[in-house]
């Protein structure tokens, strides 16, 4: 059928969704959510039907995703007809019916996920289906495999690449910032691609933007690592597994993730990693919450990363409190840029060259933690961040005073006199938020005392930085009601944790260890 | 945060869907699918955000569904702010992790899915997870009471209210057109609401229409049905369940149905039903293979109608061919009125008077079925359709001979002698949708032999009813490919039914008993 098109001039959040109204949807024999093919210029694709009752007989309406893909300029003439339902639709009813998928017909799914030929609806419909059924290692394999085979990928002509990756958690985990210099001051290559926060208050992307460009093309990376063995940028828009990028699109809001091992390990093997270090913060209020589950999901790493030719370590981290003490993204480069010129943090400093340490020995080196602590001393790998700076476009003179960091202050004190018995991490996490982290750099936390430490009534246990005063005011007021420090003369005086009133019973059951 | 709004004068499909650029969401702190509030003149609404970086800086976009609600005209400036996670959410959650719900908990969940504070993803995941872990009969009870408290209801100052229904899957059911007339000429109340056709050639609405108007009024029904004790309506404008309708939007395209049994039940609950027949042709063919699969389904029917105090009585009935010879909007009404007169199918009075005869026995009159028969025989039922049809709007004196059916017509002749061994309702329901119907009244198909007849060669199987050249065409050919009768000399001769091509073998398991 040939309708006229018409150019909404609008997007519809990266989706090919094209409008007809009612009665042209009928003679297409068409339903809202179908799909329906669009023929311009001898170019095809494939878009999701939305039925508007007020829309113009005879005409269909174009997202600027489906225009611009078409290159149509003005609404011109396009032919539509009711779509075949694409093969890979039967392999997701398939999984919702709780079948084990085979390699092809994940691979089919994955092609048309990155084809945008599902729904929003089938697309959700598919992951629930995953997290609930679960997958096999052979499932996560293909699912991993088809991911980078749909992808771009860095191709650099040294061996080995080395990669870390932290499956996140904690606060002020600023690790990579040290980890990379250190590695690529080693002599070794370690092509770094971070993500921007989504619910913390900082990515590693957003960490390092404040001492340098991070959204750098894969032309540029090839370059910066060829001429510093290093680099840190912003994986984004890089394209490395974007059905990764479709898939979280539907997984943010569910607060499901049974694409984690897929995602990981597809966007590693993208970049070509060979040695990879996993780090896994462990502990009440981090991801992980046991050892155990730490080393379920570590051979789960170790297994896959066998199937796709990269050799895997993990690394359980102490995932309790915040690593370091600033939280935020120009707070944690400044405290990781005095760290690599060897002030900073110890705890910051242990695990970071913990991580290099293994792979530094994962590629044959011994002593590998020692090698690393050397590096850092003898002040190579702060030379070698430098120049990893100034080939990402920053200035490689940068002194942790330069960064800038937000100008509003706000002292948080112990009402009362004790031993910090626990941190919150997630309401730590909250309260940099509210300040303005990570859209507001210059925003976040800094604390002044960590478990364990002695504290006096009226001392400062953390200080909350803003860039405007009412998000320090809203940040100070959470703080207030969080209270994410916890203090004691001694554990045993404080055995009450948390108290759930009656009516959030249902809503989260109070499991301490899972 | 204050924005301004900019009209987009186009519908979202029904959703309420609100548009920002990056930078606008990231100041709010919201990602694509979070909800948003937004406040104009004093009115509060939730919207889903879409984001899209080609959308001017500091708007949003809204989209008809919102701007109606809102009452907004043009557009001016509107307070919009991050709103909360609706509680209900947690509860989906829940459900995702396979845990039970309570009452109360799924009655927010429907009351949130009304007033449309769930995106598509949600809602998809809610009815996925649904389908995969069950739902036990106090969450179905739930459901159902939630989906009628939320909706319409029609209120009659009768009692007994009687009422049927089919859980439909064979082509050409037009038992409802006979039942209704029976029981309204018997001085009992039904008011029957039914459906369109959604993926099958003909609903019972799509049938009455050829009849007289079906879109009535809740005020309008009930002024009918005191008149003549009966109705034959659409119920898909009358928000009976109006939950149910937001939870197929999505059931649909994924094709799974775990609300079936309170997607009937509210709507008969919301009409009144006291005494209520359930109708489940059952057979290769139809939507229930087997006996027993039709007696649990039954049971369940049953014991959700004493939760909700209706009557329920369960007609198994068979469904491996289509019921009576006519299948189509208009055919089916012409041989539904016949039938009424006195002539027409046997199967189909047979059928109906079964149907008409339970519900009369509920209600304590002795030998339903021969009753039922008798107000048939002696056209008392049709003086009853007639008066109906004149109430609802029709012309009372309609004769079959007046029903306009599709002018094009080709008939389908077999290619061998031999007895009629099966007829695939699912292809028969495909030719007759080929042709036109249920969009084109007049399209379809009448059979010329049912089951176990005796063939000659040549003879006509079938014939094809059409509006328009090109359908009747398109549709001829898809019965050459389909061949949707099976003749054989004797049942052993011919014991090969299909034959699945290897590469299909994954993606539609031959499963004969399911």
């Amino acid at each position: 059928m040939k309708l006229k098109a018409k150019l909404l001039d609008i997007q519809a959040g990266g989706r090919r969704i094209a409008i007809l109204d009612d009665e042209t949807a009928s003679s297409l024999g068409v339903h809202s959510s179908d799909r329906m093919e669009i023929t311009y210029n001898g170019e095809h694709l494939t878009a999701i039907v939305n039925i508007a009752s007020n829309f113009p007989h005879n005409y269909v309406g174009l997202y600027e995703e489906i225009s611009k893909e078409l290159r149509m300029k003005t609404g011109e003439t396009v032919e539509v007809q009711l779509a075949e339902t694409p093969e890979a639709l039967s392999y997701v009813q398939a999984k919702i019916a709780g079948k084990r998928l085979r390699g092809n017909e994940i691979e089919m799914i994955v092609e048309d996920v990155v084809g945008r030929h599902f729904s929003d609806i089938e697309l959700a419909s598919f992951v629930t289906a995953l997290h609930i059924h679960g997958l096999s290692m052979d499932e996560i394999e293909a699912l991993s495999k088809a991911m980078v085979k749909t992808g771009n990928t860095l191709t650099l002509d040294k061996s080995p690449v080395l990669d870390k990756h932290s499956v996140g958690g904690i606060p002020g985990d600023k690790t990579s910032l040290l980890v990379v210099p250190i590695i690529a001051a080693a002599g070794l290559v370690i092509p770094k691609t971070s993500s921007r926060a989504i619910t913390s208050p900082a990515g590693t992307a957003d960490r390092v933007e404040t001492l340098c460009p991070v959204n750098l093309t894969l032309e540029e990376i090839k370059e910066v690592v060829e001429k510093t063995n290093g680099c840190m940028v912003w994986g984004g828009a890089l394209e490395l597994a974007p059905a990764d990028d479709l898939f979280i699109q539907v997984e943010y809001p569910l607060a499901i993730d049974p694409l984690l091992l897929p995602s990981i390990m597809s966007k590693k093997k993208a970049v070509g990693a060979t040695h990879l270090v996993i780090d896994m913060p462990t502990g009440r209020g981090a991801k992980i919450k046991t050892i155990g589950e730490a080393h379920t999901l570590a051979y789960d790493f170790i297994d896959l990363g066998n199937r796709l030719g990269i050799n895997v370590e993990c690394a359980v981290t102490f995932g309790e409190q915040p690593l370091g003490y600033a939280v935020g993204p120009a707070l944690e480069a400044r405290e990781a840029l005095s760290a690599v010129m060897g002030n900073g943090p110890s705890d910051l400093k242990e695990k970071a060259t913990n991580i290099a340490g293994i792979l530094l020995e994962m590629v044959g080196i011994k002593n590998g933690k020692r090698k690393a602590e050397d590096l850092l001393k003898t002040g190579k790998a702060e030379r070698k961040l430098r120049e990893i700076i100034e080939a990402q476009g920053g200035d490689p003179k940068i002194e942790p005073g330069n960064i800038r960091v937000g100008e509003k202050t706000v002292e948080i004190a112990a009402d009362r006199e004790g031993r910090v018995l626990w941190i919150n991490n997630k309401g730590i996490a909250q309260i940099a938020r509210e300040a303005g982290a990570p859209k507001e750099k210059g925003a976040g936390v800094i604390l002044k005392a960590k478990l364990g430490e002695q504290v006096k009534k009226s001392m400062v246990l953390f200080e909350i930085y803003a860039e405007r005063n009412t998000k320090l005011e809203a940040a100070a007021e959470l703080a207030k009601n969080l209270q994410p420090i916890g203090l004691s003369r001694k554990p045993e005086e404080k055995m009450l944790i948390d108290r759930i009133p009656t009516r959030k019973v249902h809503r989260r059951p109070f499991v301490l260890e899972r």
